[in-house]
């Protein structure tokens, strides 16, 4: 019972690690490199050199003017779709709606996705980004925290550098589940006359007070284990623990209890091991740790604090307000909270729709019904792939 | 502004601590202990002693059946009404229920109160507990880990133990807010013929495994600051960054995006200092911080382990299942889930209360509405006050 149970929730998690439920046939797709030099951040600091990973998925047309770029969410990568090689146990993230015949597909649109700068996954080898883990030129040591602090605007910058040197200077669209939101709408706002359609996935338009000191449960575990050591743990024992914790806070709040309770029906407040002894973990517990310590192995510290702060810096367009932000916005915007979503909840969304609606933007809202809560932006995408598709056109 | 916004959540996590928000003039009470020596637990073990505070407002009719029992939530304590001086700031935290013609009327009903087992504060100079922190009189020592796990049975069967002592035989009726809910419905299941009334503020019937992982974010910071020394710090340093961190989570779990934003409007996604520098935090984390750290002095981190553990471990009756518990309850029982609860979710209260239903029990249910979210069962219980005097009746 006990092991049924951890492959299941070990299924579910490498589902949240970029794949789909769907076991459709999907193409074969290649990871690549862009590199970039001399960047400058939104806070008006020095990259010496920007690497990130990409991928695509369709055919470029000669006028350049079919691309939708995929956004990803905060422990996500590039890998939107397809496989990269026949053998992958399941495809990119969004498979399910994306490729030949699919909502955004790939028999129309040449669809692009790029790992962000301070991806979570520096030591994923199917990821490619620079960050805090990154070796500082002026130092030859990695940089820890003398990176600069990075936005989503940074994000979008970086992409927006990729697809120049791909000679694609506008959009169809952009579209991004959770953090991946954040670059779609900032695209739309730093970038107007680039991007005719943007689709935000359980997202937000600005983090709240509230936003932000949620996230901020997911540092404090780092910051608290002694091996973290400042940030300069780089050639030492890095601080696991601290990341374990992190990364099962994520998992634990991205899922409704729905969801969350069928997958963790072996354990209950019956157990007789927590009673006999105040040591002893639930079985919910164990397989929680197991996971997310299997998960950490990847993840980098500090990697997940530049992560956890670029999404609390988030106001789209980074400017006075919120409003006068969204005023700029020319693309059409549909955006698709999920109902049950107790992380980034609906009211998030709907505050953006409600201020582009008044200023006239052709802005949508619609809710996705699942059991998943926060993940439903991805495992119950299918259930808007008709309104996508739609919105797409 | 930042000193206005320290102050108002200051206050907030007073009132959290066991005030109200009413400045009514309230009546004067006396904290008293109750000793009681060989209590056996619901596991099987003994402690050779156990010391809990109580206090009480109203008198003890003659026949001593006018008694209602006020059950305390995780981080409160006896104090549920009236003030201990004159001079005292705030009340208890449901004194705008509980006092001379209020909905809980101390003109007619004996009210008393009781100090849990394992209470989160026993350095408090008004709390008297038994837990981790007590000398162990085998070795003359804190007992630390050594102390038997401890159920939400313990607390009602301590409790019970004070009441036989006053010679109270009979509630006339148990009320509960979140873990004091628990403890209210767990006396109607274990003392069926002792019970009348039971009133379920904020609860839940058992803890599933969503829960129980969410309880156990509470613990995991404090297993994870060295200093904690797996239970060993007395005489020695104290995990008081562990501790801090747990109660800001529970500080912040305990509130709605609704009032948090509210509270903390002095923050937002657009300050300086936290893009300037990782090392920087947003306003709102140094005030939680703050007041999560003020709030850690009276805390015994141990004594916070044991009691997640007995909330996770909590089932009604604690037996076969939660059905086979539910079918002994002969009160009548009322549920007041808070609709905007993000931790005690409505949900867990709807559930004992379609069984208690279906097994024929004369049930009610009504949702308290309010911003708070889980604190609503305290800030906001006076839009329940006709309703709880009416079932009183």
């Amino acid at each position: 019972m006990k092991r049924i149970n951890f492959w299941i929730i070990s299924v579910a998690l490498i589902f949240m690690m970029g794949c789909s439920q769907q076991a459709v046939s999907s193409q074969l797709v290649e990871k690549q490199e862009f590199v970039t030099e001399n960047f400058t951040t939104h806070g008006g600091e020095n990259i010496a050199e920007v690497r990130v990973g990409w991928e695509a998925y369709g055919e470029l047309n000669k006028a350049k003017d079919n691309v939708i770029l995929i956004t990803h969410f905060f422990s996500g990568n590039s890998h939107a779709a397809g496989r990269y090689s026949e053998s992958d146990p399941f495809p990119g993230y969004w498979d399910a709606i994306i490729g030949p015949g699919k909502a955004i597909d790939t028999n129309k649109f040449y669809v692009i996705s790029s790992d962000t700068l301070v991806n979570q996954e520096p030591n994923n080898p199917k990821v490619i980004t620079t960050g805090p883990a990154s070796i500082n030129p002026a130092t030859g040591k990695p940089y820890g925290l003398d990176f600069p602090v990075v936005t989503i605007r940074d994000f979008v910058n970086v992409q927006k550098l990729l697809l120049e040197s791909l000679g694609i200077e506008r959009l169809h669209a952009v579209v991004g589940a959770s953090m991946g939101s954040l670059q779609a709408l900032e695209w739309s706002v730093a970038y107007p006359d680039k991007v005719d359609r943007m689709i935000s996935v359980i997202g937000m338009a600005e983090s709240d007070p509230w936003t932000i000191a949620t996230l901020q449960q997911w540092a404090n575990p780092i910051m608290a284990d002694p091996n973290w050591n400042n940030g300069n743990y780089y050639g030492a024992q890095p601080p696991v623990a601290g990341v374990t914790q992190a990364v099962m806070s994520i998992t634990l709040q991205a899922q409704h209890p729905l969801i969350f309770n069928q997958l963790n029906g072996a354990s209950s407040a019956s157990e007789k091991e927590p009673m006999h002894n105040i040591r002893n973990n639930f079985v919910v517990i164990d397989q929680l740790n197991a996971a997310a310590a299997a998960r950490a192995t990847y993840a980098d510290a500090n990697h997940i604090l530049y992560l956890v702060r670029a999404n609390q810096l988030f106001m789209a367009g980074h400017g006075e307000s919120l409003e006068a932000g969204l005023s700029r916005v020319k693309a059409a915007t549909l955006f698709l909270p999920a109902a049950n979503d107790l992380l980034l909840q609906p009211y998030l969304a709907q505050r953006a729709y409600n201020i582009l609606k008044q200023q006239g933007n052709a802005t949508e809202y619609e809710e996705i019904q699942g059991p998943w809560g926060h993940l439903d932006g991805v495992f119950t995408i299918s259930s808007k792939a008709e309104k996508i598709r739609e919105f797409l056109q």
